[in-house]
């Protein structure tokens, strides 16, 4: 796979667009549109209780509300475990004991490089919540179980959260 | 939330580029870089004796190949259903004599709409594998405990296929 040109379409403020040309191994060139993500960290917040912690959140893109793990976007060259345990403590007001990582998913390849690392947060205690101005989210508890059967009903629709939630109700 | 204003950046083969200026519920007003996609389709073929059958992908957007399920956009109006179908035997060489759905979800609700449509499928006979000249892929066959395995272990990082594995998995 070589790419030969590069084209900028978009700089934004969270987003790049390009059109690179590509050409395959089996000699076919083509234009492939490929946005470009800093990419993020999420966090599963387990308590000793065996509660999670999830979060409704208000998103444009979805329409409405959606239930999700506490997530967001990497600071340039920030690492991902300080981005985890920061989102962790201003969407829901938790600081973590532990945190480990579960794994980390590429949310759609076919047209984007972004890269979610995922990690599970437990031992946690208080700490302050401090949203953004642009956050308009509310905060819940429900138990692990309770959590795969709303994925299994489809009310978990957001691909990090399933695949954390997944991850850690497996014993990871 | 209101959206005052769409101005679009790009329209192209798969995607289109707008920034969507927002009025949230508090009254925040914000610029949203938001990508349109069509929604996709996506298939897990699970074989009678227990194994199921992946693709390994070369993905520009991932830099390289990658472990995924079946799956493609929908066609403009396209039922979720006859894509996943469509795409199970073009990609892998399969048809399946039971589909069934197991959820929908939304890959990246903080900048896109897409949504993808996750079926599995049983009862599998040979079909015709007929690739697109951009499809660079080789098909594999392992056990789902092997994938479940591989899903753990870090291998297999596409947020599609981790969500369809896990919930056939379960048993669903």
């Amino acid at each position: 796979m070589h790419m030969s040109k590069s084209k900028n379409i978009f700089t934004g403020k969270v987003l790049t667009l390009n059109v690179d040309t590509v050409t395959l191994p089996n000699g076919v060139t083509i234009d492939l549109e490929i946005v470009r993500h800093p990419g993020a960290a999420a966090v599963v917040p387990l308590k000793d209780n065996g509660m999670v912690v999830l979060i409704k959140q208000l998103r444009h893109a979805a329409g409405g509300f959606i239930y999700e793990i506490p997530a967001g976007k990497l600071d340039r060259g920030e690492d991902p475990l300080h981005c985890a345990a920061r989102e962790l403590e201003e969407e829901i007001g938790y600081v973590a004991g532990r945190l480990e990582r579960l794994t980390s998913i590429l949310t759609a390849p076919g047209f984007t490089d972004e890269v979610i690392h995922i990690y599970k947060a437990t031992g946690l205690t208080a700490g302050r919540q401090q949203l953004d101005r642009d956050e308009i989210l509310e905060v819940l508890e429900i138990s692990l179980e309770e959590a795969i059967k709303m994925i299994e009903a489809g009310t978990i629709r957001d691909a990090k959260t399933i695949v954390g939630l997944q991850l850690v109700s497996r014993g990871r």
